[in-house]
């Protein structure tokens, strides 16, 4: 939160160019710290991601893209447990004190925080290599907030929208292919009103970002389950369009960066998908059913089974 | 605050070893996002600081060390705004998954959130350089959040313990000279009691980590007012014995990384000082006091004028 001369510049730009909100901000940027009032009767929720140059982005990605998706993964996370985003604090690295970059940088921040009122109240920068590193604030009713952990056998397994699309669209680019809806992997949208509509609901939610096995995995993991998935109930994204199965089944398991909601839902509430997905405009799809025992087994309509192939990325590549 | 599979090993060992409290943690790590109770009646203080090594440590610092600082850091911001810490969230970014490293690392961040009850909360680890961004949380009672922009003439100029001696550690190891009392570079002791003691009499105050004078300057800029400094009243650290007077001097009001409190005082609470000193054990001392106008002038008491010639720092360069 300190910050010197040359410093100070930029968190100036920051602040000037993102702020959009006072709600619940007593004192914002520019002292020790941020003063803000969580409503009475209201839970905190926090969140923290980093995206790294060369790991989480590829390092040409365009600086807007950068401030986008730094808060849209926070956003996502707040998402998952049916949190409304309220603030963030950000701490940048920066080669250098680039302010066109930066311009763009918080240009990209601030189009999604306008959109859903966070006010940035803090933050640093450093000069290093390009690394952001993002906390979420948001606030949930007591009781609202979905866990990992309450999935139970007989569960349906729902998915938002499409999956694959991002991991696609970063494949075509590693492999230096022009890749049409590249927002899908540098514009998530976090699922922010799905996640307050859910909450009440849901016994489990996560979002995806390390691939839908993976995350699946994480919840079976808390909650002590099992699941089945049917690999052709899968949603899949327009760029994957073309591809064989067994691909396309890949990318949409194992794809990482999607940020659509995952959640499990008691089937007595089975109905209400068609509504919320009327309402919402969004696609919700039932992909499977949680079970006993432990373990994901992927089986197509006929009841073959299926082994995706890309396993969900861990930046240690201990796979 | 996803994490894959190498990631989550790093997470829980973080987990395991720093988890020390859960008062007002309705839901800690290994979820999307923390889930707190912050009490009814109090504010919620958010301050984030990131460390890159080779900037903000010199690169061979021990683990334990940038564990017990990057939340040293944070801490020091909460106490600057008189608030009490509660919770905390890590990111860290690791070129390897070491886990010797990062047991050292965390046990040093623990033995600091122990000592002040913080819970860690959520988090996440990267692949990258190295590179440490804390969010740190806390709470303070509304009114009692002191700011930079309270200082008004004939307030009296405050600063806790001594000053100067972390940038002389710093300057003696860089040129590869032994230095005692390295503690003094590595383990900041952040003044939060301090903080809560004096939050209903300060009319402004910050936590020097860019050096007195920069600090002081925020002071000045954020209230509109000057400062008159007496370098003769400067406590300083016995790592500075035996230097001369004006290279002392630069070292006390230039040097950086103290993270002591610089507060200003309404002169009809001076006597309150040697009370508060007898009962935090700290040196408290009257260097100066606030003026009208703009800048800082730093005198000996015979009225000479002192100009010090180390720059605060600034991460970009521009001073």
């Amino acid at each position: 939160m300190k910050e010197s001369r040359g410093e100070f510049g930029l968190i100036r730009q920051i602040q000037q160019e993102t702020s959009v909100s006072a709600e619940g901000v007593i004192l914002g940027i520019g002292d020790d710290g941020a003063v803000l009032e969580v409503p009475a009767g209201q839970l905190l929720v926090a969140a923290t991601d980093t995206l790294n140059a060369g790991i989480h982005f590829p390092d040409d990605t365009a600086p807007f893209d950068i401030g986008y998706k730094c808060l849209a993964v926070n956003l996502s996370d707040l998402a998952a447990m049916g949190a409304m985003p309220r603030w963030a604090l950000l701490s940048l690295s920066l080669p250098d004190a680039d302010s066109t970059w930066l311009q763009s940088f918080t240009a990209g921040f601030r189009s999604l925080a306008k959109l859903w009122n966070v006010s940035l109240v803090g933050g640093d920068t450093t000069s290093g290599p390009l690394a952001v590193s993002v906390t979420a604030l948001g606030t949930v009713k007591p009781g609202l907030q979905m866990l990992r952990s309450g999935a139970r056998a007989g569960d349906l397994v729902v998915v938002s929208g499409t999956v694959g699309g991002a991991a696609r669209v970063l494949d075509l680019l590693q492999a230096g292919e022009a890749a049409a809806e590249q927002h899908l992997l540098d514009r998530p949208l976090p699922r922010i009103k799905l996640g307050q509509v859910i909450s009440a609901y849901a016994s489990a939610c996560i979002d995806i970002s390390d691939g839908l096995i993976a995350d699946l995995g994480h919840i079976l993991q808390a909650s002590g389950c099992a699941a089945r998935i049917n690999t052709e109930a899968l949603p899949a994204s327009v760029v994957l369009d073309g591809l064989e199965d067994g691909q396309k089944w890949g990318y949409q398991l194992a794809g990482g960066d999607d940020y659509e909601l995952l959640f499990t839902l008691p089937p007595r509430y089975e109905a209400m998908l068609a509504d919320w997905s009327k309402d919402l405009e969004l696609k919700l799809s039932v992909i499977g059913e949680v079970q006993q025992g432990e373990g994901i087994k992927c089986t197509a309509t006929d009841g073959t089974l299926f082994q995706p192939q890309r396993p969900g990325f861990d930046h240690f590549g201990k796979s």
